[in-house]
């Protein structure tokens, strides 16, 4: 767009006072009701202006008739009135000196009929000559916990390393929700719809230049200039690993984004060309992402593709054994000293000395997996570690123990883990309690900045994302 | 192996007294204690005669010195002494006539030792020489929830349509607790190790015998005699699908397997072939285990690979179009008629019109869902469906509602869904409450006979398995 500085978009992310004009009286419903209704559970700090001219007091505040009539010019202005309608607010705006506007509505581009078209042809041009900064239309705008912008009703948000720029709305906030749950807090993200003033170059740049982001998620959908997307994602991608999840890859799913945020997705081999050549690291689900996202923003840089995993059974073993080399992984065979000192260890039947160790004593007894963990950061053919863990039941015919967890956080914690080391707890059945237990244990180790999977292929993909980001970017001198 | 006749095997299933050589005394360990207390725990009718030189009692049960000891000949010998002692055991069985025997005990050709080798050549030509039947060893042996044979702590299993032929022990165990929990029992299992003497064709015959099972699983390491078993699956998989896990894949698996069972897992081409061949249905993960044996288990056969997705979130569309696409389906344009009707019910603005259909409304209006099935199920462009199903949360902002799952699943059977349907219920993420609640809205759906998976990916997947099962078998006339 324009040239908008990063300054000029850090107060979306921080208003002291927000107006939202279009928030209807009567029955709850989306749009400007619930995001009034939202801001005020979040306890929002600062002051909110619902903006009805046929309302005196909305959600306990006082109702304004326009934007005119406010007792101050708002940082931040919502808005959710009908599209035709939207036009002249901008103008309003621009009349008062409101630079900041996001707009819900939807009903524009997207809707792919003449009207639609332009109407959002006409914000566009309001935003150029007037100096307007837009975000939208068709999206849910700005997200914030440290500012307390959490509009979407998303979990009260923890700040943390993430950064996500996203064209839709309902996606960004599971990811928010996701990686929370995955001890990984937001920053900053915002959802910008249709792109018609600021995309996702500004976004970007602004996501890039905050000293608390580490890791950038982007949901794509279109690009709005290609040439500037790749050399920037190339740029920030050097210090601040970007994860593109790019929707409408296929025929249809590119149908169903014009339909969505009007988006014209581009052909997918221009889409992998540039992952290759900015090392940006591409995936396809909700899932990948956040394996993804975890792996980068816990683990430090490995020296190599070669993974040592351990754990219990000799299916199991040959199953996670196949799903590492699936993935791009190596699964290299021990140094001999560390063969010798693990042969000492496992008994000769019914379980396996090698990698994959099967030693199911590795789930009860965090000393012994402190030994092994010496061993293989020792081992010089050994990169990184999977330890597979599984979750305690009748199957495995054991006398009731103690929670070995916490010992073996302290024991990990203790090693200072300086090869990239994560879990992998297999939950994925539907059994509820297992569901439950599961996803407890996930968030136990994750919450100690341990990264855990819910699979060992889950796990062996992020380690290899891991791997080639950081390989990449040695590569290149960064 | 030898001929053994299928009724011959049936006995492993429906034992009336099972007799365990090596239980020992004092603290608790896996081997003979354990699968003596599992049978006791699970209430198993039979007789059971635990063994022991140097005891009188064990469990609260009457101990042996040895099998000659013993009022009767047992139904089924489980032998559970250390590895070199096993061939007197057969021995001993041989002599008292008994022909069913499981040999638990590990230590044998997996071990790569001379020792090991010879010990497993001596249990092979006792067995031929004599007319024994062994599961084994190395293994978990036989599993059968309707003689309330149930000796690996299970959970106290259910019997229903899946029949399980597996060379993991912790590996079967689990598939039967994960198919449980999606609705669908377990007939038979048999983890049947080193497969010295019966192997995976002898059970695969019995599997497709019992008119019970509807579905087989298989998970193997390798296979004694290719040419056989390439015949079988071919010809079992006309009637009833077979759905393969092959451990040990890659290289790194496959070195794993042979510490695991002793096998030589060939090169995976020849597996390729072989599902190419067969129609037999290839996995590789637990996860894709059960999705697969869950939709062939539960679904009509399609017409055609055309399917409909219908949900909310405009970005969730995008990405569940390029999901279907990417596991091999069609998201087809609806036919004009439905395409008219569908653009009645769903507004211009926030949501989308076509196939993926973006309308939240089908999760809370069970009728409005109805409806549009009525469409689908006459639209002969559509063969299959899926419906995403996004669990309620805060950020839908939604006030609180009734919850519409019992209607819906009424509406659904009243529809007696003629095209395969499925729901996928987003809940991956770390979160406890949200797995919870995933896991049991999965488990209330596919306990109605509605598969439920939890995320559209897997889904599709599972459905383009169904497709290419079902095409398999047209195309051969079957």
């Amino acid at each position: 767009m324009m040239a908008a500085g990063r300054n000029d978009l850090e107060r979306f992310f921080d208003p002291k006072s927000v107006a939202i004009v279009g928030v209807s009286k009567g029955a709850f419903r989306f749009g400007g009701m619930s995001f009034l209704r939202k801001l005020q559970e979040a306890a929002f700090p600062g002051r909110l202006y619902p903006i009805n001219p046929r309302a005196a007091e909305l959600g306990g505040l006082r109702a304004y008739p326009d934007l005119s009539s406010l007792p101050e010019v708002p940082d931040l202005v919502i808005v959710c009135v009908a599209a035709r309608m939207v036009p002249g607010v901008l103008e309003e705006c621009a009349r008062l000196g409101i630079r900041h506007i996001h707009v819900l509505t939807a009903g524009f581009r997207e809707t792919a009929t003449e009207e639609g078209r332009e109407l959002e042809a006409r914000i566009r041009s309001i935003a150029r000559e007037k100096g307007l900064l837009v975000i939208g239309p068709n999206c849910m705008g700005p997200y914030s916990p440290s500012a307390r912008l959490t509009s979407w009703g998303a979990i009260p948000g923890e700040s943390g390393p993430l950064g996500i720029v996203s064209q839709s709305g309902a996606i960004t906030q599971r990811l928010t929700e996701y990686a929370l749950s995955l001890g990984i807090g937001t920053a900053k993200a915002v959802s910008f719809g249709n792109a018609a003033v600021l995309d996702e170059c500004d976004f970007l740049e602004l996501m890039a230049a905050d000293p608390k982001i580490e890791v950038i998620a982007m949901y794509l959908e279109s690009v709005q200039d290609g040439r500037r997307f790749f050399h920037l994602a190339k740029q920030v991608n050097r210090t601040k690993p970007i994860v593109i999840w790019k929707g409408g890859e296929t025929e249809v799913g590119a149908a169903t984004a014009a339909s969505h945020t009007g988006a014209m997705s581009s052909e997918w081999r221009i889409w992998e060309a540039l992952f290759r050549q900015t090392g940006t690291t591409p995936v396809h689900s909700m899932d990948e992402w956040a394996d993804a996202i975890l792996a980068l923003a816990r683990l430090p840089a490995p020296n190599g593709k070669g993974v040592f995993v351990m754990g219990g059974g000799g299916g199991n073993s040959v199953a996670h054994g196949d799903a590492c080399i699936r993935e791009g992984l190596d699964v290299p065979r021990p140094s001999p000293p560390t063969m010798e000192s693990l042969r000492k260890s496992v008994p000769m039947a019914g379980s396996i000395a090698g990698n994959p160790l099967d030693m199911s004593r590795v789930f009860q007894d965090a000393a012994y997996l402190g030994e092994v963990l010496d061993l293989v950061y020792q081992d010089p053919a050994i990169d990184m570690v999977i330890i597979d863990r599984l979750i305690p039941r009748k199957i495995y015919h054991l006398p009731d123990l103690p929670d070995p967890t916490p010992e073996t956080i302290r024991e990990l914690k203790s090693k200072a883990m300086p090869k990239p080391t994560v879990f992998s707890v297999d939950s994925g059945g539907g059994d509820p309690d297992l569901a439950e237990r599961g996803a407890a244990l996930r968030a136990q180790l994750c919450a100690a900045g341990i990264p855990a999977y819910p699979a060992t292929r889950r796990a062996a993909r992020a380690l290899a994302r891991l791997h080639r980001y950081h390989a990449f970017r040695r590569a290149r001198g960064a």
